[in-house]
């Protein structure tokens, strides 16, 4: 039993490390490549995609499986038989043809959204995500999941998450938050628009950055900090770990609010065993749970008070004349700003859900065949007057914004949505379990919630799914109230509802 | 026949495709990954060469080729055949498991030699060589060539050429270039020692070597230029071809004239037809042709008085303050200084070869078993006493200075040498097939030569060897004599021989 267990566990790390040599071309497209390396590199990422494909699909695994299935096994040695069966039975049913373009198309797709979005042009970004759309349905009708198309695309980033549940809280959601946002709308008690706008040198955005990472226990041995058209995070092994930020001379607060919602997967990267590394169990749960992460440090702890009370007087210094005038009261206000905008990345924590659940109506009705690419931008549109009474003047601050769906990522943005609400509820927790958290987060000592978040979760891999993550930690199945009551405390209070 | 062809060639993409993927791997823990990203990149690099090397294995493509052997093919497809079949049957004498190993250890092996160079230590270093080196034998036993393990490893950088006409060519040299070098220490006219040292910011440096390049005609859509602790340049296809450099803030020299070495390199690397890329003869034809397009621009072109006649005083205005008061002259004569010193890649074009000499003869020595690795320390020195008169008195100044043994690139020095012969040669045939060309190197119009180089060498891959290159080119054979008679000529005016 032993043997067999060890021959799964050598394929898997082989499959693990081809896996992320694919990160590792698709990191270097987005922050290094020169511009003419498109085409190439999108046959490099088919052909090891293609590759990596006819590992998992080996009929060897078949047996291996089955041999394992009655087996006596520990805690990990189980996740790890459980996720690669879930892999391996998945991957058989789409064809190494589809898997190859597939790559092809999302590496040359985001070449066609970078120039698009630059040009501001939807028309030269659409026939691409027509592509798209019909090579993800494709796939999706191969892995023969329930009625719906959409959610065989979910379950890759959100495992065993239905899309049932998803349009219960989203529905549950949207009503909650467009009230919150109209009460704070109508408040007499509304930020100075342009506190934070200034001349704020990339250097030291960067410098600043990179300390406030470095608080956080970001390993700067086993990481880096990059620029990219899109902020991300890719983890090739818990000892290389690298996120990127975009800058903007006038706004501090778009890099470092990038930087410190990048360094919050980052950590989780890092968190995992590196000794277990190369199982399929040593993985991030979901992307909602990574994503509850990144949302946890952007927001819980870097839009509160104590986190500013110390890191306030060091960037006044680091950007010496910009905000000298401004107290910490404001500022806190100010970079706690909910305002119906344009930009996800960029919103406030009240509106963003509004922003999610508007993909995810989209990108379901396209893949379900409810909507044609060709009225996309049209639906975009609507959707925006409807959810945030705000229209955008330019495919670059609409339809074209983000980069996902040109990487064939769609089934992904619901997990933005649900890693708020897995936040609000582990943040919730950590409060109760870690000792003067806010007196550590005062004085800029952050280490000990890293290495909560770490115990807790990080190290633990996919020994268990996200629900049973989220009930062993707060005792409870995952729940609205706790977003919802995080955001009308916080707001009621700044907006004086 | 043309469907054969065709299944060739689409087997021979996909093996261009991956071993540029390896190439990407290794830029990139040259260039960017954190230091403790190592052991798992290690294992990327050796579970894709051994995919790589099962690619190039299989029993298919005996058959393809057997098939294609007596078509009748143009001579492209007849070059891609030849060189398909080359791969094949080198690869198929070499076990799989050995080139993992040896894949790994060569990446391993790269990060031990990084930290024993900044530490000046060789026995923290020599445990790695001994394994490479046991490793590089059991290779070339494989590879079953000639009498000499030494001529397996080094065709396989310079493919056809013979340990016996090295020996010939490296025995006519040796006391030229000494016999030179002697008459040079003994002028009475010596260059001021301190002409180039300075204080020159890293970021201007940067900027002018940019400048330089864009003049040669370097395509920075389709290239970066980075740092590294060893500079080198690496083409992943003709579209994306990458050089590095090294700073240092009191000698602006060493660095640019690493960027012009590696931009001669880089030319090449661009210059490929990228319609054809991806079969394997659309590739430089030998380590030495390509060392000839490095050298040429570093020394025939960037030491020359046309050149920086151009050139110098755009130094003088980027580097303002700096070099106010030196004379072209007297600037012409300091980058071409001739002194017996320790590092390579520093060295003047007179010593230049006799470092190599020593290497080749070290470093075969190893492999046939006449030297052990804890005896090369003390061989290296002795021979630099012998050869140049100076002795290292730290091992990053000797043994540890280059970081090819460390990569496994062993039977690679010989080429440097090589190149400088081809480089003489073809320089001299350039000057008689270009218009006026040092009249226009004067202008700062390199395209010319770039443009001759592409069409006389770069574009034609590998459709010839690199002795019929240089024949076909200049009408004879590789001769020694014009790099002689170019040194002798050159340094004979700067010294006043």
């Amino acid at each position: 039993m032993n043997e067999t267990y060890q021959s799964l566990i050598k394929r898997a790390q082989e499959l693990t490390e081809l896996g992320s040599i694919l990160q590792t071309l698709t990191w270097d497209q987005e922050t290094m490549m020169p511009s003419r390396g498109g085409p190439f590199r999108a046959r490099q990422i088919a052909t090891l995609a293609g590759l990596c494909h006819q590992k998992l699909t080996d009929p060897a695994w078949g047996e291996i499986l089955e041999r394992l299935k009655d087996a006596d096994l520990d805690l990990w040695s189980r996740a790890t038989v459980r996720e690669m069966r879930r892999q391996h039975e998945k991957a058989v049913r789409v064809p190494e043809e589809l898997v190859r373009e597939l790559a092809e198309t999302a590496s040359l797709g985001y070449e066609a959204w970078v120039k698009a979005r630059k040009e501001s042009d939807f028309s030269a970004f659409s026939p691409w995500l027509e592509k798209i759309v019909r090579l993800k349905q494709q796939e999706a009708r191969c892995l023969q999941f329930s009625d719906s198309l959409y959610e065989a695309l979910l379950d890759h980033y959100e495992p065993e998450m239905k899309i049932r549940k998803v349009d219960e809280i989203f529905a549950f959601l949207r009503p909650k938050l467009s009230s919150l946002l109209e009460k704070i709308q109508a408040s007499n008690r509304q930020p100075s628009q342009d506190l934070l706008q200034g001349n704020f040198p990339l250097h030291k955005q960067r410098a600043f950055g990179r300390d406030v990472l470095t608080a956080m226990g970001f390993e700067w041995d086993a990481g880096r900090l990059d620029q990219s058209p899109h902020p991300f995070c890719t983890g090739f092994s818990p000892l290389d770990v690298r996120i990127t930020t975009r800058y903007s001379e006038k706004d501090f607060s778009s890099s470092l609010f990038g930087i410190l919602h990048e360094g919050g997967h980052a950590l989780y990267e890092q968190g995992l065993d590196p000794e277990r590394y190369g199982s399929p169990a040593c993985d991030a749960i979901s992307l909602g749970i990574h994503e509850s992460q990144s949302r946890l440090w952007e927001n819980q702890v870097a839009r509160s008070k104590p986190f500013w009370q110390y890191w306030f007087p060091r960037l006044q210094q680091t950007f010496a004349g910009q905000l000298d005038q401004v107290s910490l009261e404001d500022f806190i206000h100010a970079i706690n700003r909910v305002q119906a905008s344009l930009i996800r990345v960029d919103a406030d924590e009240v509106s963003y859900g509004l922003h999610v659940i508007l993909r995810y109506g989209l990108e379901k009705s396209m893949i379900e065949g409810d909507l044609e690419v060709q009225d996309l931008e049209a639906a975009w549109n609507t959707k925006m007057r409807e959810y945030l009474g705000i229209v955008p003047s330019r495919s670059a601050e609409g339809v074209l914004q983000d980069t996902h769906w040109s990487q064939g990522l769609i089934g992904y943005f619901p997990t933005y949505l649900l890693g708020n609400l897995y936040a609000a509820q582990i943040f919730h927790q950590a409060k109760k379990s870690i000792p003067n958290l806010e007196e550590n987060i005062r004085e800029g000592k952050l280490m000990p919630l890293r290495e909560w978040l770490r115990e807790q979760i990080h190290r633990r891999g996919k020994t268990m799914t996200a629900g049973e993550l989220i009930e062993d930690i707060s005792g409870e199945f995952l729940r609205s109230n706790y977003f919802v009551d995080y955001l009308e405390n916080k707001f009621g209070e700044i907006y004086g509802l």
